[in-house]
């Protein structure tokens, strides 16, 4: 039977522009133009709608692959998704990992399950469909449909599902409108009605949709940003303008893979909860006592990925915090969270994004994290 | 023989000018005109030169104080230190920690140090001292005398001292400049080469002056904020521009208390060290497991006092971080800060100041951080 | 007959709290307990959500006027309107006008119209109703009364009508949806879909309406926001959290005035047009050449109020600019403004408010601007 | 004879990495190989530390003009000077101003004088001298190059001194200090003490003693952002971390011309003076009246290029501004000198850089505005 071989790498970015981590991989062997499958990381710069970082690393980066694949640019989003982030404020490094996938031969079924990752596009999703049903819908058949490139079957098994979708700007605003169509919000940010945050959140619940977590006939246009109990415990959405199709990574456990990693998840249960950070490695076996992995814990901690959204309550355990009313609580509360992180892990490599207030990605107040370790 | 007892409670604020907390520990007779030494305490606010939050609650807090020891408002400095810190970003409660002191008989001394307060203003310090030896040698002869009001006579025995000394204004120094004098910076912000710093760190080497931890021909004007090797490890400053004297409160414990309480300290190695932070409550003798209090632990944990000076590195445990090259440095590093104290104490009520670039308070990267435990 | 009497006096302030301006009107006998009708300025601070700047100021100026009246503090409103808004970014110079009344009898109407004024609270207006129909209907009936009561019969001969009315805060929405009503918008900012600018838009369109500017069967709920095609020429709104109900004072000229005073207004056709500053001090009777008013004529320049609304496109004269895209937009947005009035009149002391990005005040694109001058 | 035939072609940019306009230049024959001898511009971002904007233009920018020289993209700056101003807040569209040099044969020397344009690189500029007078001595002697270059023998001549010199980063500063050297300033923003005014300031007075403004004997490392009667009214520079050399384009009026152009400059005498603004353009021979030109002046106006620098006091015209106080003073000031300019240009695309607080670029307050202007 065939099964697959998964890796990832993390290297760190010195700037956007920098493909010098990824060009050593290619140097070493470790990544080849027909394993490497996705590229998911963190971009240096503000992470506001300005931040031309997120922008410049993509073009970087889709040219360096482009020239690795051997194929034309505007090809390269067939092979390897790409899902950026911008804004590494605090203690989150900007840095890339490379996601590698092999298939391999094997006998029969390993006795435990390991990583395995499975990638789609979605359709075009327009303008006037972001933040609603139609970026749903178009989102949830492509997490299908990367379920089924990972071959996973079972909703339990999928512990991260990274999307990227299309947000909104003032010109595919203008565009919608001009078609006769209105748009979800003309707030181009990520505040409580932003076009940011209905976009993320839509694709949340399109991954929700697709694994069962929230069943189809509860979601329409109005539950987004409005029922926060319909969530995903597994989705890290994020958008941006210029992108006209959603793109999916789903990373699960199978027994049909011999990869040396293994992927585990959790939530935290409020925003300062590092106990959740905690459970999430050691879901993925990691192992560790007082509350934080020591050297060769780390060495086997691969990558972490997480959330930090924003709690939609200005009260956190029984206390008034003032987060809701800054004017930075964007940057602010994206940063937060990669302060709980590295907290936890020891090391500022996290692949941390957030930022935007309350969200269909976590329970109410908490979010996701995930973490990937070496087994192998 | 006289013993102290100190009590210290802390109240949440819900504006600057509230002061319900303290009425209400008032009207509950915990706090009495005759014992009340110290107001220390987090404002809400953005914590920049223009935040009009904490200045109004010093003045509110003022009127309060002398409504409630029946003394002028300009008076209220002679019998109570007020230590009040703007910006709340993130996780950091805005709150103000009322500290008592009670002088009671006792037959001999007790078997084991307890917590006491001693307090002390400083002469007058002008703004052509501002971050030179001048502001140094004075906040050096306060703590000495804070000291001996608290009753402490060996430097290991002090585990916080707070200082509050004047910052500059673009009023005072046009004041130093018309009378011939230069001053240490033009620049109002808390940069590297920002007044503020400047003030912080004279102040904080005034301190280590004091206790010996510089010997005071090491110290010269040219030394602060140059030579990192210089530093306190109880010091925590801060400054305003509304000030004219300096205020120094000294923690720590002693056989002449009869307190129910007891201060302890440490220092986090670097920016991300939540280790440090559980050092510091169990150095005060609180016990916990797995990295995180329980519930019954935090109902002994009183108080956690913390900086949040940004390294001046951008690395942190060999990878670059970008904090030092963003715009809202000062804001992002002093809610990371919060974010450390509150992952490990599970609250939000945690003092927690900072946001400066590098600092004579703790070693180079490192913070310092006290807590008060309840043991009676 | 009776004929009103209006004065208005600019007083800069040092500070939020800062009354000695008022004081010195008073102890001068330019202001009386009996003539003070109005107190509209612009406070320190940066406007934003958390800008406890104007705060402050509303709550110290509210204690000294009931000193000056001999009333409670919370009756002040029943007898002096106040009008603050925040945020003093760039060349704005925090300041507060005073507006006194006064009643005399004269044989027969002036050959002339002289400045008027008139003010009206509207009834309390619930979280609910914030930037929709409520308030639009409570803004136009206090609208009329205050006409009313400056004695003004015909829209054309209003010039300025300001609005504060009550925005939304995470407590009144927290109040709203506890009696299962739903608000505009969770988001507390000022940006296109934030709670700030609705209800700075419905109050626009009270105006709007109640002076026939906009016909009643044109409004609802749907066009707050969306049908820009209908605003007010004269309306300046602002809102702040802390209140309930709306305040209104109408200035315009009429011939039942003695007044020294004549207002006039205009508006800008877009966001860099200084001729629009021009016409409004022309409109006034203010006479210059080269496009700025020499001193003689800023001797008989008493105030300049404008609105500095950011524009709905990113367009300007053909052009692109970057300011809707920019984090800090509303700041900037404010800051130009007061430049554009500045850089004509030659002078800090404006009252600018805006930051918003597009508005029912003023025509899309453009901005109101009235002036009153001294001719008496 | 040789003289000289200038032409200045101004594109506006859509994005960072937009080279569209200047290859609708080149494809119209506008801008040949021969003949480009500087592109200067304006570029979208914050203008911030970590703007990647401005890196991201100069990138792209570069390429694009080593395929039209065909040349390694490392040559291209010895063919062409680059000037790119980081951060367009508000209204200042971003562009890029390409200009051509011709050197055609005429008879003899025309009776007017007409634009000219001469450029240089300066020799390396080591960290430890940025902000000194190491950096002073090699701009001087650069501007004394690129005079001769233009053929312009009077400083008299001499418009507009452009000048983008190294800064100083956190990798630079350890160079410098691992060499055993000391630096000018350890905060790298452009605050009153940053070393980005420090850099901006010293090149200014390099130019200041080229054209001999200021004594040679007057300067020294002490008088930079100290003595601020010292200042060029010409010198318009920038600074930014990734250079190495500093880079110098004049521009002035000689009789050995044959351009359609003439170029001349003013100062403003404070923040707020329009009136500068105006006498700029009629220096260069723009008439108009009631203080805004019209389309067909308009037609004439190619470029404008101003600073905005913050003034080093608060008060403007005798009141109180809180500019000085706040956090965002960089970004806002810079913004408010684009509105200033645009609201007499009465267009967008003005080269409008600044932000910085006090400088030698202009008197004390007031700032250098500079106009090219179409006669032929």
């Amino acid at each position: 039977m065939k099964a697959q071989r998964v890796e990832m790498f993390v290297c760190p970015s010195a700037a956007p522009a920098d493909t010098s981590g990824l060009q050593a991989l290619a140097d070493a062997g470790k990544i080849r133009p027909d394993t490497l499958v996705a590229l998911v990381g963190k971009t240096d710069g503000t992470g506001f709608h300005d931040d031309w970082g997120r922008i410049w690393a993509d073009a970087a980066l889709r040219d360096w692959t482009a020239r690795f694949l051997g194929v034309p640019t505007d090809e390269v989003a067939k092979h390897v998704i790409f899902v950026l982030s911008g804004g590494c404020p605090g203690v989150i490094t900007p840095h890339i990992a490379a996601v590698t996938r092999q298939w391999v031969e094997v006998a029969e079924p390993a006795g435990d399950k390991r990583l395995v990752v499975g990638r789609a596009g979605s359709d075009a999703i327009a303008p006037e469909e972001v933040g609603r049903m139609g970026m749903m819908r178009k989102v949830a058949a492509a997490t299908h449909e990367a379920m089924t490139d990972a071959g996973i079957t079972e909703p339990k098994d999928v512990h991260l599902v990274m999307v990227k979708v299309p947000g909104l700007t003032v010109a595919s605003i203008r565009d919608a409108e001009s078609r006769g169509h209105t748009v979800v919000s003309h707030d181009l940010t990520f505040g409580p009605e932003g076009a940011g945050s209905y976009a993320n959140d839509a694709a949340a619940l399109g991954v929700a949709m697709a694994l069962g977590e929230v069943p189809e006939s509860k979601l329409s246009d109005d539950v987004v940003r409005r029922d926060w109990d319909l969530y995903s415990e597994v989705a890290m959405t994020s958008s941006g303008g210029e992108k006209r199709h959603g793109e999916v990574v789903v990373f699960g456990n199978s027994s049909a893979s011999v990869s040396p990693l293994v992927i585990g998840h959790s939530v935290t249960k409020d925003f300062i909860d590092a106990q959740g950070v905690r459970d999430a490695l050691r879901s993925a076996g990691l192992q560790f006592n007082d509350g934080l992995p020591d050297e060769s814990d780390l060495d086997r901690l691969v990558h972490v990925f997480a959330k930090s959204v924003i709690p939609g309550s200005d009260v956190v355990r029984g206390q008034h915090i003032t987060l809701l009313d800054d004017h930075n609580a964007y940057q602010i509360g994206k940063a937060l969270g990669g302060m709980l992180v590295a907290s936890v892990t020891g090391r500022t490599t996290n692949y941390v994004s957030g930022g935007e207030r309350n969200s269909h990605q976590g329970p109410p107040g908490g979010n996701i994290v995930a973490a990937v370790v070496r087994v192998g």
